[in-house]
């Protein structure tokens, strides 16, 4: 997979000769086409939560939630701007809900995942039943089910969306529906899901029906919790500190099957080694603030910031204090198709 | 999911303002991202494989096997041009290797299949073992496997590729490497998989690193006959004929992780139910002759002709004799991802 | 299989000849051997508390936990004396540790559950780390882990021990090894693994190496307030309550691989619907009281008691007041063979 | 687990006491149920065929195949009379059906295999569907399916029998019925099954509703050929010369859920190292002959002779002709509940 073939006229004549006929020579492009190492048009980038904040705020004068459908600000990566994608697969948002507001109901094919940024309040409801989110949640709104949101607090809502847009747009597998009205009835309390699905236990004769976790919120204070615990080990991974991923657990897999998801503890003064995967990532930071170096590039973040990590990347972290990370990928996805592999330190 | 916003001069302002950093407001792209059923830019088509073998032999005139590494004419969707891509997420070529040649040893991640053609007797090395082909049979070299092929007969053999490289290119997970000679040492002999993992038996202390088939050829006298046998029950199906898929033995799955591959028998005479899949699918015909529309548009077929069905296409055949159709899709991905629909009928 | 063959002298005269030779007509037997519903030696059964308790007190006053290794009395089925089973698979004991007591570390291939019972405060170490266990929790220790118990508090402290002692011992699987000191060393803090494997995700890194969950403390606090949540619904199963089975998050199947349990809510004054299964089951009841009919057989019974439900009995409760019941049973094994059978109602 | 408590008249007198409340005191049996290493009632035997086949013969006269409903002798392990046993959890016998004769139609919960001792052409119906039968044929009666068994052949037919009777019966769940008439009716032809299941393909809609294979036969033929094409690479196990297993291709497991089925090559010359495992096996001759050490007992076999390995028994073979042998245990459940363990060489 060296050497290029040749050009000649008389094969650029043969490559024109066959063009109509919806052909091409693989000869041409074989060295682009299959690459020695991952060759992503992702560039890193970080979204500095401050800067966008101001224009979600200026969007909430501008648009209602109401009318926008979703009033979010996509965050699109640099090498991919016009393909509502932050990774060459995944797509991220920043979703604003102002007090009183509803983002009316739909379902659709992608998948969701929220992770609220800001506030304290707003909720959404799935299939049925409302939960309610807390800065730090995480939130599953899973495919083909009806979802809406609302803002019954008296403080904006900010959180990032993360779906599988250009992954299903592949597949060429996108369905959607509206519902009538803008909130859909409620069948369940407040709560049920994770009493039923998420304390370790199961309903006797319940057999799942989807690949996702039944258990849409994963409430911060618990998964924070956890991470203190385990701190006490002060068993820290060279390039991840401690990081635990969000599971399904009617199945010990991903909570979502296409989207990956992890929550991650760096403690004060912590300098990762360095890592790459071929899973390109989104991450936020919680707490805390650092350094994050990606490739070539550095970039500061703090609290609430975003960034991305384009697969294959060299990624490392410094952080000043305790620093707690959410991230989402497409590892699953990679992973089901035997596609995921992670290099650390040097090597 | 109806109306789109109302554009107004404040917010095309508003939009230009954020461009710069990345930001772009979801409400005027949602209704194009998240689709009520799929839109693929994928359309239907059909190559003659009389016109493409003619285009095939002047390539061999115009390049040696080793040179062009894989002297392969891509089919390229047309509405996909320049994207090597014959479905959304996968790729299709036809290649030829004259007696004699041998196109080089190398491996990476993307999965391969060949569906043979033309030809008889020349071979595929995989990991160390030859396999030899015949017509109808159907070859997989799996991800990350070192693989040459060679043409040891006297006469040109041609085969359809099968690859998941848009696949791949979009989870940006392409690795490659190079053999240093062009054929790869052998460590077993020929048949050695097929009877190792493929006559209902498994090695006792064999566990699967992988998830492709170790069975890296079914050949067309077997899968045929089988076929043929299962005719006697006359348990046609309405949409499909008979229709079988290839597996992994080691799990019952798919044959491959990213490709979902098929061979069916619809009988002389058989003219099929509307159906629609969300997984686009390429065709070829082994045997027999028929007419297959797809969406609006029909197409007449013959034995080696390659037809590709985009997702969600209304499929309908009708057949003048026996006909045998290989087919593959990206249908296991969808079905990991919890993504795939099928509807039979009009309904 | 209705008629026996007929005995005559002559084939009595052959069945003599053959035995010698380790031979056995099968046609004497088959009817025995292959029964057309469940046969099972177990009676039903229950044991009060208060009785088995005074027992309990006065071992601990005629042997050590140490000398004893592990103070238990068996609760022995009637149709099955002498073979330390409850059910005809599985065997039942109470176990007594008093304040200051140890019970040796040790480790055997015989998976146990423990049921708590009564007292607050002994500990059970796993492979390094300890629980601490109140009235309600369920507790494992896996098969082949090192585990010790000890009772730090100032009270008697007593378990439910259910363990699959007669299902390994038709397997002729028994292994066991004894700690050379009473106490296995600690390696990790108490709550580690709730904390690791219990709330909601798992260490990203981490792949499991037994069927065991790993979350060896399912404490009743929160399985009680998971019931009393769902209650809510008012979704009572009319032969169950309302029924949760302990699963292991990292698979979705039952907690252990060889015993199933579950805990369930019957809400005062409910009537249950006949129900039998082919899971022999042993039940204690946590709060409420009631009566149970088993067959043709009604036991009243309280809070601590404890009964047995050989396989294929009728199955019927009355209850009082809101009633809690622990139980458990080889139901995953018969699941994994393909052997597990229910029946509701009087059909 | 070294010392046994000691006795004393106090002790007795409460073991006497508590005894009518079927308790019984765990200590005074712990060493004897959970034991260092498995201490199985089975003890090794070889059955000579042609000493049973003198027996079968008689019994031939003695009853007819539909009297006897099934004219089997069973072999008893010697450490096991009475059990219908011939492992702990597995049952073994020799089946006779003379030419014309029918054994009739029933099914149970209970799995079977056979496997042809001698004789051609004699059929078994599963689920109405026929298979013929052939020397060295694996056969399987899934667990509740319709079978019956017929010889339209002109000798007798042979075969061995394989159950899960102790084990079923230890889980309580035997269920059994008679079909009417002596024969099933047949709805599909001979052959189906093995083109529809066992070529490498599945029928496209079709979902497995049991764990068991639904390829019914595999026959000698293409088995035997799969183990003298792998000699080719020398590749000997020095424990198991070269050994496979019979798959479920659906699935690949074990080819039914209770019983595992493998057959294995020993060539000329052989001396297999020793080796233990804990699942007790059955082993019958195809072809060779040889010397097998069951732990202290050494005995000589030729084809079609059945021995009994107990678990944990050391085990070494040592044969004089080119062997094959097939084999079954209870290693599926073992290894389904984390049992399963085996010892190479000395160590």
């Amino acid at each position: 997979m060296d050497a290029q073939p040749t050009q000649t006229p008389e094969r650029a004549a043969y490559y024109d000769k066959i063009a109509p006929g919806n052909l091409a020579p693989l000869w041409e492009n074989l060295k682009a086409l299959v690459t020695p190492e991952p060759v992503s048009p992702c560039q890193p980038f970080r979204w500095r939560y401050a800067e966008v904040r101001e224009h979600l705020m200026e969007a909430g004068r501008l648009i209602t939630a109401k009318e926008a459908e979703r009033r979010v600000l996509m965050l699109e990566n640099p090498g991919l701007r016009g393909q509502a994608s932050v990774t060459h697969s995944l797509y991220a948002g920043l979703q604003l809900i102002l007090p009183g507001e509803v983002a009316p109901a739909h379902r659709h094919t992608q998948s969701a995942l929220r992770f609220v940024i800001e506030g304290d309040g707003a909720y959404t409801a799935v299939d049925g039943e409302k939960t309610l989110m807390r800065e730090g949640d995480f939130v599953i709104t899973p495919n083909w089910t009806w979802h809406d949101h609302g803002n019954d607090s008296d403080r904006p809502m900010v959180w990032l969306d993360g779906l599988d847009i250009p992954l299903v747009r592949l597949l060429d597998a996108s369905f959607a529906e509206t519902w009538p009205e803008d909130r859909q009835p409620l069948s369940r309390p407040v709560g049920d899901s994770p009493a039923r699905f998420g304390e370790g236990l199961l309903p006797i004769d319940w057999r799942p029906d989807a690949k996702t976790s039944p258990v849409f919120n994963y409430p911060y204070e618990r998964s924070r919790a956890a991470l203190e615990k385990l701190r006490e080990t002060r068993d820290w991974d060279p390039c991840h500190g401690l990081k635990l991923r969000y599971i399904n657990p009617a199945s010990g897999d991903w909570a979502m099957p296409t989207i990956g998801t992890c929550l991650q503890l760096l403690p004060k003064g912590f300098t990762s080694a360095p890592y790459q995967s071929t899973d390109g990532t989104v991450y936020t930071a919680v707490e805390g603030a650092g350094r994050v170096t990606i490739g070539n590039e550095t970039f500061d973040f703090g609290a609430k910031d975003v960034f991305v990590v384009p697969s294959w990347h060299r990624l490392q972290f410094d952080v000043d204090e305790d620093t707690v990370l959410f991230s989402y990928s497409d590892r699953p996805v990679q992973e089901k198709l035997d596609l995921w592999r992670e290099r650390r330190g040097n090597a």
